[in-house]
């Protein structure tokens, strides 16, 4: 997978601080999240979480990076088949048709933290940094859709910052609004548009 | 233009205070606000403003429906040529291609705003309603490009979802990370997506 980062390797103390963090911020949402929280979860003292992390700051940009490595993870894991199918994967991935408690909570939380970015420049870089990886595992795929000939000759840069704009955007209403279908309407559209526009006619 | 809820009638004193908020937000940003800010702004007292608004909550309530009033004011003056002048038209005032500080300022504002829309009931209907009528709008100036022949029979509620959310994600993209051409590079994917999947080829 093309990434503009390497992964980060994560010990085993870290790995359950930041699935300690998860588990609070499904938990308690951004806004109520605390150090104490986490530790709750981590059924740890919060000085084994200073330990690893100055700041609460500085353990949420390391959690948007866990966030964005596992979710790699999985996609690395569950592609490679046919561009198409792969496009299709990793759009479902970030903007699931029928989102489940678990998956509707995290995008609540992950607007509460991206709406931080505004101001703050830690979370900045790290969002800019998760679209720009979510942007080249698109744009990969779209690649090598072109060199295999399954897909034709377009921009595969404008294109995967067209389709990462349309889920998070779909996303980011399904999490601040009541309009139900909105997503999954988008989501038809952009299915369409990805066969229309890519697909090469045999 | 079609909307789904006719536009609220604003008083002299109420649009004052509307004026004062924007001139307030844009200085000190959705964070840092307060109804004494807003009160300098005004030049009158903070009990001028409690007379019309309740809360603060319900002061950036009635904001938000001014905000969306006079971009659809707009609009409505701006449009009415051909349709796919129009789209072009209504995606570059929701996402312009070379912001200027004063919108740059407005949607961080509107970040702020809308993120308080995943907890605060009365913010998620507004965005509600926001969304609602931007869709409405798009889907409006899509159904008379079919009717006219200019666009093809596609349906127009899925497209204008489509066109929406990639527009707001965009901007979404473009307030909260350091990614400085990809709401330009979505934007011009944007308008080859409507040039092929909605032109009629004559």
């Amino acid at each position: 997978m093309t990434t503009d980062s390497p992964e980060t390797t994560w010990s085993t103390a870290e790995e359950e601080i930041m699935e300690a963090t998860y588990r609070a911020l499904l938990e308690h949402g951004y806004a109520d999240l605390s150090l104490s929280r986490i530790a709750n979860e981590l059924d740890k003292s919060k000085a084994a979480i200073y330990y690893h992390y100055d700041t609460k700051d500085d353990l949420l940009a390391a959690f948007l990076e866990f966030a964005v490595d596992r979710f790699e993870e999985t996609v690395d894991t569950e592609t490679g088949d046919e561009p198409s199918e792969d496009l299709e994967h990793v759009t479902e991935k970030l903007l699931p048709l029928q989102p489940d408690a678990e998956q509707r909570q995290l995008q609540a939380v992950l607007v509460g933290l991206r709406s931080q970015a505004v101001t703050n420049e830690v979370f900045r870089e790290q969002f800019t940094q998760i679209d720009e990886r979510l942007a080249a595992t698109i744009r990969g795929i779209i690649e090598r859709g072109i060199d295999e000939g399954a897909f034709r000759d377009v921009d595969p840069s404008r294109v995967a910052e067209h389709i990462l704009a349309t889920v998070n955007g779909a996303m980011y209403g399904r999490t601040t609004t009541d309009r139900k279908s909105a997503a999954a309407a988008a989501r038809v559209s952009l299915a369409s548009y990805i066969d229309s526009e890519l697909r090469r006619r045999s």
